[in-house]
């Protein structure tokens, strides 16, 4: 039993992550801004005595005391990284200091929630750890993309001149409840489109998806391993195929997934069906709930 | 005369672009927390009555009024960014921010002074201006290259986003009187080991450098010019060959200058050996200084 903080922990992911920690029984600090998360994600948890929800901004420093911080807290799909670039840009520099220093008083363990993004339009198939990616400094994505790159430098400055214990997971796009419909990608615009009889959106290009549930294990089974180079998250090549147009997206990336299969056994379980039955379960819910 | 801010005032750099302003009669302030720097460098101005001297720290805020910002404060080379590297990450990401804010605040025009590390380890040559670089984010330069292209990705959404006028230079190496004799780069080592007898440590790779003097003029340029997009400041092609076996240094870098000949009409104009001549003198004063 340990005492846990999940920055932005009352977002898509982190809902879920919440959710898992809690069941296994540990005392968690649920730490948010509500930019994109919301309180009913975790409110089920609220008044339970090894939970507490802490409303804010890891911008400004925080002063408590854990064992293990899952630091989740940024913006994730573009519409809302692109909303404030500067915020965006602040999270994820200010607010990762702000969370290795914490890491570092405390000698607790940090895993950031780093992203497929860093590397970028890939020009390299598939895209194993080693690869150092290929990002626009300065376009429209960069503060996302930069913004994450410079929080993994930023991890290994503290492991290796302070000796934090880092844990870099490269997440691979997700779906699953909580997630946000209106995010203009391809999962939600498919099932939106589908329940609102809309035509399809279709293109070219591959996708690579996994459900949240896989991606919370996946999390965890990290935190608790002694792997501190980056390890990719995503669903074996299997179980993919998706297409879309959305264009600014980075095209034809491809994951090698076999660093955490080898060395953390780990590997997606959900058959793509079935997550995309709960997602759409979810948003039909939430479709009724609007109207 | 304008009211002109130099963060790093005292540096290498920094002093020469010092004199100069002096020089054109503005009104100067010069921040440094002489990490590098030192108040030598720019003593011959102190008790002028358009200088002011301020020893601080650009990783905390700074409130003062000014009309441009040449945002020059960052350990520069590898010895020293990679000294502290989290410090280095500090100065790059919130020291940035921080001159940012101020240029948002008073409504200056910023000029960041970048670096041709942003490439990292090209695999184009030659680099032009819109060349997205090859970098290792968890590389040991990391701290350096990550936080320079973050430091640009900073500047273009303050530009974007609050209206914050901004310039980029993106400097390639540069020597002369007052470089840090001992910052293991080719130019400084070859003039110490011929200085002091000993063998040159000679082997295959071609460097591009360039006199400072050259560089202050086309950092004044810049700054007065309309161009916002990233400028390559660098020696033209015919005038390098140089020869080193720095072994981390990245290697075949070969700039693409023709941006700053159009748009800037700027070319360095001090040939090799001129600019060679000064910098031994230099040297050796600080020699015969030291013993
Ligand atoms: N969902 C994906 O497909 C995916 C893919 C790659 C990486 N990730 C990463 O996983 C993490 C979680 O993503 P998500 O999909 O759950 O997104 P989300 O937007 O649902 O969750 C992010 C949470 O962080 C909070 N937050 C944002 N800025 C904050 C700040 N300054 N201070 C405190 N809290 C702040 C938000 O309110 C939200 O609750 C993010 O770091 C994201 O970059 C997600
Ligand atoms: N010299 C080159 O060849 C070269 C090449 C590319 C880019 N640059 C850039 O030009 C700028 C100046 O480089 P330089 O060669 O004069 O280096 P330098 O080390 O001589 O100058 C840097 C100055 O910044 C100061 N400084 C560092 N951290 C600071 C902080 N946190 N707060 C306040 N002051 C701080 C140092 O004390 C020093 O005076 C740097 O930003 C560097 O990255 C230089
Ligand atoms: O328990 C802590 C310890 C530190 N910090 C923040 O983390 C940052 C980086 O920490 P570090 O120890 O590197 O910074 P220092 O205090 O040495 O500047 C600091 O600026 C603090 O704002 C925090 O939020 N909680
Ligand atoms: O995590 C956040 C929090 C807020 N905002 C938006 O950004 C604006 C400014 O918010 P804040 O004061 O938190 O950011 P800052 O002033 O530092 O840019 C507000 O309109 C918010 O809607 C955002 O994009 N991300
Ligand atoms: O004159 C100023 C104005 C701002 N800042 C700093 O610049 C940062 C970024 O400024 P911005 O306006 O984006 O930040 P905000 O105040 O909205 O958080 C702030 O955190 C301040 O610390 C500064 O040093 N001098
Ligand atoms: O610009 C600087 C200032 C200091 N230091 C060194 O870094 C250490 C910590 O300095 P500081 O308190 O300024 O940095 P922080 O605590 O934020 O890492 C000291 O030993 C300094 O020699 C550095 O590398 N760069």
């Amino acid at each position: 039993r340990k005492r846990i903080l999940i920055t932005g922990g009352a977002g898509f992911v982190g809902s879920h992550l919440t959710d898992k920690l809690m069941m296994d029984g540990h005392e968690l600090t649920v730490v948010d801004n509500f930019f994109t998360g919301r309180k009913r994600n975790v409110e089920h948890w609220i008044g339970h005595e090894n939970f507490e929800l802490i409303n804010h901004d890891v911008v400004e420093p925080l002063y408590i005391e854990v064992d293990q911080i899952y630091h989740l807290a940024s913006p994730a799909s573009p519409p809302n990284y692109m909303y404030n670039p500067i915020k965006t840009l602040k999270t994820n520099t200010i607010g990762t200091l702000n969370m290795l220093g914490l890491a570092k008083r405390v000698g607790a363990r940090l895993l950031l929630a780093s992203t497929s993004e860093v590397y970028g339009d890939p020009e390299v198939h598939p895209q194993n750890e080693d690869y150092w990616g290929h990002v626009n400094p300065i376009g429209p994505r960069a503060c996302y993309d930069e913004g994450k790159r410079v929080a993994e430098t930023m991890c290994y400055a503290y492991m290796k001149q302070e000796g934090v214990e880092v844990r870099v997971a490269r997440i691979f796009n997700t779906f699953g409840s909580r997630m946000h419909m209106n995010d203009g990608r391809v999962v939600s615009n498919f099932i939106l489109q589908a329940l609102q009889g809309e035509p399809l959106t279709v293109s070219l290009f591959f996708f690579f998806f996994f459900f949240c549930s896989d991606l919370v294990n996946g999390l965890v089974l990290l935190m608790n391993s002694n792997i501190s180079s980056p390890v990719n998250l995503v669903m074996s090549r299997s179980q993919i195929q998706f297409l879309s147009e959305a264009q600014d997206d980075p095209q034809r990336r491809r994951p090698d997934i076999r660093k955490a299969k080898m060395m953390l056994g780990w590997e997606p379980v959900v058959p793509l069906e079935e997550g995309l039955n709960k997602t759409i379960q979810y948003f039909s819910r939430e479709l009724e709930h609007q109207a």
